[in-house]
Order: C-alpha cells, then sequence, then structure tokens
C-alpha cells in the first residue's frame, strides 16, 4: 500500500539507524578533528593488540592467562567499534527533542560507542575481579550492572522523542555504574587485600573509577545533554578517555602480571571458593 | 542514486523498527488505558528495586547474595524497559500481513518487552536454580532455552511478511519454553527436595509455570495472534504478568532468602558438584 | 519538521535492514534455488533436533549432559535462523560501495545469517572444548574470541559505504579467527590426550577447521566480497557449510558421547582444575 505524507515524515524524523551509511561515511572523513579522534584510537588499540600478544606470551598460570585474554579484548573490541564508527555503520543522525539545546537540529550520534562499550566493560571488570580474587557473586554483580550501564547509556543516546525520558535513561544508568562502583570501592579491596594484590590493585582500580567517572560528566556536557561542547570535541573526549581507562589500564596491569605471576598464579578463585569452604 | 517510487513504498511498509519514535509517543501518550499499563509497572519496578536493596542488606553467603543479585535485577531491567516502551523507542508502528484479524492495518508493538525479558527472565531462572541446588548443566539447560524462547518470541512479533510464519516463530518459541519447563517440572523439584528447599521452591516453582503459560496465551489471544484483544488490553495484560511473575516472585524468594539464609548458606552448588564427586 | 529530499535519498540507499520484509519475502519464495537452500536446513535442522532429542536420552553425567544440550542448541539455533532469513526478517537489500563489482547494484543480503552464528558457533566450541577436557582461560578465549569473529563478520557484510572497510571488517574477523584456530589447533589437542578423548577430538576438530576455513573462502568468493558467485549459490554454500559443520558434526559427537560415556563421564573440567591442583 502506497504511503502517505505524514507516513514520510514520521520516518525520516525517525530512529538514528536511519541515517544513510554513506553520507554519514563521507560527514566524518571531511571533519579532520572528528575523524582524528576514531582514526588515532584505531591505531592505538592496533599498536596495543600487538604488543598485549608478546606481553602474554610467557604466562603460564590459567588465572594469569584469563586475566591477560580479557585484557587482550579490550583493544580487539575496541578497533572494531572504531572501524565501525569511522564506516558510519554504527553512527547515525538525530534530531533531539524539544527541551534540548540543539532541539530539532540533526546531531551525529556515534551511538557504536555504547554498543562496544557493553562488550570491552565487562572484560575490564573481570580482568580487575581475578586480579582481586573476587568471588562469583560479586564478579556476576560487577559485570551485571556494568552491561546495565552501558545498555541504558545506549537507550539514553538514542532516544529523540523527549528530552526528560533522556535524562530518565542517564539516571538510571548511573543507579548501575553506583552498584559498580561499590564492587570497585567497597567490596574488591578487601578481596585484594586478602590475595597479596592489594597495591596494584588500588592503582588500577583508582585509575578506573576517576576515568569511568568521566563518561557520564562527558555525555552531561556533550552534544547528547547540555550540549555544551559540539560533536568533534565530545568524541575526541569520549577517544581520550578510552586511551587511558583501556589501553593504558591493560598496558599497566599486563606488564604487572608479567612481573608478578606467580601473585596470580594460583588457584582460580572463581573455582575455589567452594573447595576452600569444605577444607 | 535516487530512490524509485517502489522503493518508498516497500520502505514505509516496512521493518517495525522504522516508526518514528516521537509519534509513538504521542500516540502512547494520549492512550491513558495503554500509558497506566506502562506506568504502573516504572512506579513498581522502582518500588521493589529500593525494597530488594533494603531485604538484602544483611546477607552473607556466597549463595544467597548471588539469588540476592538475580532477583534485584529483574526489577532494574524491569523499570529500563518500561522506560524505553514509554519513550516510544522500543515500539514499532507494524503492518499486519495477509490473513491476520488486522491485516494490512497498522498496529502498535511494544518489541522491547520481548528484548528485556531475553535479560530479565534468565536472572528468575538463576535465582530458581540457585535456589534448588542445580548443577551447571540444568542451569545452562534452562538459560539457553529460556533465551531462545524469548528471542524467537521477538521475531514472532516483528514478522510482518507471512502470517503462517508468524505461527512457525511461535510454535518455536513454545518448544524452547517446554525445555524450560521440563526443568522446572522435572529436574529442579528433586535437587530442591535434596537441597532442603523443596518447600519454597515448590511455591515459586508453580507460581512461575502458571504464570509464564499465561504470556503464550496472551500472545495467541491479543494483537500479535488472533487479536480478539486490543493493544491496550494486550498490554496491561503483560503487565500484570510481569507484575506477579516479576516483582511479587523475587519480592516472596527475597523473603523467604533472608529469613533462611542459612537453609541456602552452603556452598555454591554451581561450584559444588565437582567437589562433592571427589570426597 | 518535512523532510527534504536528500533526506529521502540519504534513507532509500541507507542501512541494509530497511529493506521491506514483505518485499524480501516474495523475491526469496521466487527464487527456487535461493529458497531451497534455506527450506533444505530448515528441514534437516528439525530432523536433527528429534533425533539429537532421542540420542541424548539417556545420558547421566553431568559433562556428557553439557555436551549433549550443547550439541543441541546448534540446530535449534539453525532452525530459527534460517525461518528468519525465510520470513525476510534477517535479510536486508544492500547497495553495494564503489569498488565492488556490483557496486551500485541491489544485492539480497542475509545478514541473519552473522547474527545467529553468534549463537550457535560458540555452542560447537563449547561442546568441544568438554570433550577435550579445557580449563575455563581456554575456554573463554575460544568463545570470545568466535563471538568476536561473528559480530566482525556481521559488520563486513553489513557495511555500504566503503568498499576498503568491508575488507578491513573482513580482515578483523580474519584475525578473531585465528585466535580461535590457535584454541583448536595447539592449545585443546594435548588436553584431549591427557583427556582420553584424543583421537575423537581430532576426528572433530578436523572437520572443524577444514569446515569453517570455508566460510571466509566463500565470503571473499561470494557477494559480499569479489561476487564470483551470484546470490542462490553464495547461499547454498553456507547452506552446505552449515550442514556439515553443524548438524553432521553435532551428530558424530552426539553419536560417540552415547557410546562412550563413561570417558567423559568424570568430573566437569571447568569446575575441576582447582580441585585438582589443590589435591
Amino acid at each position: 500500500m502506497p504511503p502517505t505524507a505524514t507516513q514520510f515524515t514520521a520516518l525520516v524524523s525517525s530512529l538514528p539507524l536511519q541515517a544513510t551509511q554513506g553520507e554519514v561515511f563521507d560527514r566524518i572523513a571531511s571533519d579532520v578533528v572528528l575523524s582524528s579522534s576514531l582514526w588515532a584510537n584505531i591505531a592505538l588499540a592496533g599498536f596495543s593488540i600487538l604488543l598485549f600478544v608478546a606481553m602474554g606470551r610467557n604466562l603460564q598460570s590459567e588465572r594469569a592467562k584469563l586475566i591477560w585474554v580479557a585484557a587482550l579484548l579490550v583493544p580487539l573490541v575496541s578497533i572494531a567499534s572504531y572501524a565501525g564508527l569511522v564506516s558510519g555503520l554504527t553512527v547515525g543522525v538525530l534530531t533531539m527533542p524539544p527541551g534540548h539545546p540543539l532541539a530539532g537540529q540533526e546531531v551525529l550520534q556515534p551511538w557504536g560507542r555504547y554498543l562496544t562499550w557493553t562488550f570491552s566493560t565487562p572484560m575490564i571488570l573481570l580482568a580487575l575481579g581475578l586480579l582481586a580474587g573476587t568471588d562469583r557473586a560479586k564478579l556476576f554483580t560487577a559485570v551485571t550492572m556494568d552491561v546495565g550501564m552501558c545498555v541504558t547509556g545506549l537507550a539514553a543516546a538514542l532516544i529523540t522523542s523527549s528530552y526528560l525520558l533522556r535524562w530518565v535513561f542517564f539516571a538510571i544508568s548511573c543507579a548501575f555504574f553506583v552498584a559498580v562502583l561499590y564492587v570497585l570501592l567497597v567490596e574488591w579491596p578487601a578481596d585484594a587485600q586478602a590475595a597479596g594484590t592489594g597495591e596494584i590493585f588500588g592503582t588500577l582500580r583508582n585509575l578506573t573509577v576517576v576515568l569511568w567517572l568521566g563518561y557520564p560528566i562527558l555525555w552531561a556536557l556533550g552534544v547528547e545533554g547540555f550540549a555544551l561542547l559540539d560533536v568533534a570535541v565530545t568524541s575526541w573526549g569520549y577517544s581520550a578517555l578510552d586511551i587511558l581507562a583501556k589501553y593504558v589500564f591493560a598496558f599497566l596491569l599486563l606488564r604487572w602480571v608479567a612481573a608478578n605471576e606467580r601473585s596470580v598464579g594460583g588457584a582460580d578463585p572463581l573455582a575455589g571458593t567452594t573447595t576452600t569452604a569444605d577444607d
């Protein structure tokens, strides 16, 4: 059946996923600041992959290898994520709702970032949890709350029907983040102390907590929230946070694990809890 | 290249994801019965989150904590799910295929329900399985079959090309459901008896089985199937089932766990199977 | 706000997900070679499900049951996958980018294959890993790298903005595949030897490695790459690989497990690593 005029209008001001890939690809390619924020990460992720493969070659214990694979997956997911953004496949053009500072304007929305954080950030938490010698319940809490944070952050970024509901999803995402912070700041430090990895865990936890707090702040200040920063600057903000919270984080972690494999070389704590209780 | 007239027609009668968010948002907001079916769940999910956090504060054992986090994730996923429906982000406008009672008409399709059940229902099964003291193989079966049920239910709801294939996917989804029912009715009762949690497991299992049977029945009677019920009544049906099968279920479970932590305070059965076999 | 002409053009040459389901359904139904490549798999997957249920009836040990459920999930996911392709729900119409042999032409793209491989191939690796008696670190590596391979393969198939970036994603997907091959060819054979399942593992591993190498070759030769094969032949290629790598593979595995349950009847190796280390 033939479409009505209303349906056309509806369609075009529709879901961010509708924007044409080719058009978005051209817009990104022609904006040097924006595209450099993406290519810088592709280059650094590629370099990190090679470096991490080399660093993990001699690891022997199961727990150290698990930490290594989790850390290696971070730049692997990132390189795919940024290639997706560069191609335009995971970038939409959003018409902002009434109330938003850019209401009615079309804004480039790299929603693929949120999608891929859903896969990469659990790897960071898995590596940190294994380092701290966590049990299943705490790791399950950290990972599920983290996935909840990323998925609701994706929803916050994609809503175009209501400015209020964008912030409602922002608030839900932050609530999930609070649960992640609780595990990082209250639960795991004691585990790490008991496991003899308190010092390195403390360093990496501080790095993670401080940098991860940057993401919601950037959301609020950037195009998605109050729009005090433009698209390219917002993108560079996320890219810089990703560089520090992902590649630098994983490098520091792997360097320590490679030099101190004996400290994490014992039993896998995720399997060991029960056994210990039975002894 | 410029689009042809055929392509436009094709596009507009296309995937349900195409409906404009803003338009759907307005349609939902202007239908009091429909929107109340969504807001009632947002309110109840929010209340459940606060209540469950309070109820779980003093849990100590790993297994009790795992049950608690799984139960807490149910309203957390729900509040995000219903906020997504209210915003129109996860609601489409579907043109029903020939053969369907509403063939050729456009129908609001809140497909986000199926998507989020994919995340919330495994948590219910995880909590039930931990309560019953299940092993990995049975829990893996229950969770994977449940995810299969939800994803194929999503497909059933999104198909607009063939009335027959809507029911084919309904049948596939029911086949997955039969596998879930097998674990709930045949496998876990014996485990729970052995674990000393037979009585509470029996109560919660009956609640779950009866209520979960309501979902495919509602699908068949509602807009998605024979269309004997209209959109708003169908939505209230799902919302009422969600209230009972999710918040009331989780409340009863957590109340019992909080009062009987010693009964589930032993070893995590998922880790314990092998250890027991070695004794 | 009313759409501009540019926006219409943009939309129509847009994401592959845009193609109308009904139109795609008709195109598939009217192409006997193409539709037979899909229906043949629906029939074989259905037959495999019934056969596998019968074959696994008498399994007792947890490990054997886990292998059985993983193997059973392969045709279960497949039947849903092929029903989705037949309906047109998971098939798009893609306009190929400049540089591609079919540049500017619209091509049917059954992207649902990649989506469902993300769920079915980890089951194959889980079954193989359990057969080999792997530890968590190796299984985690195999499964995460496999999911990375499938998701980036999906991206490669969906990119319409740049011919180069299609091949970049192809290369990233192959890099993930190399990691999977490393586990299959280097890590697990030694485990299987130690576990006493070396012979059957070797057979099934060879079958898997040879057949899985067929997928990227077919991608390169088929419509998605150099377009030396047409849509229907490409589809038959994938369907034939699926028949051998999924149903025949799972049948051989289950036949062996049913006849040799004692060999895999011991402790679940995923739980057992730590316990053994404690002995």
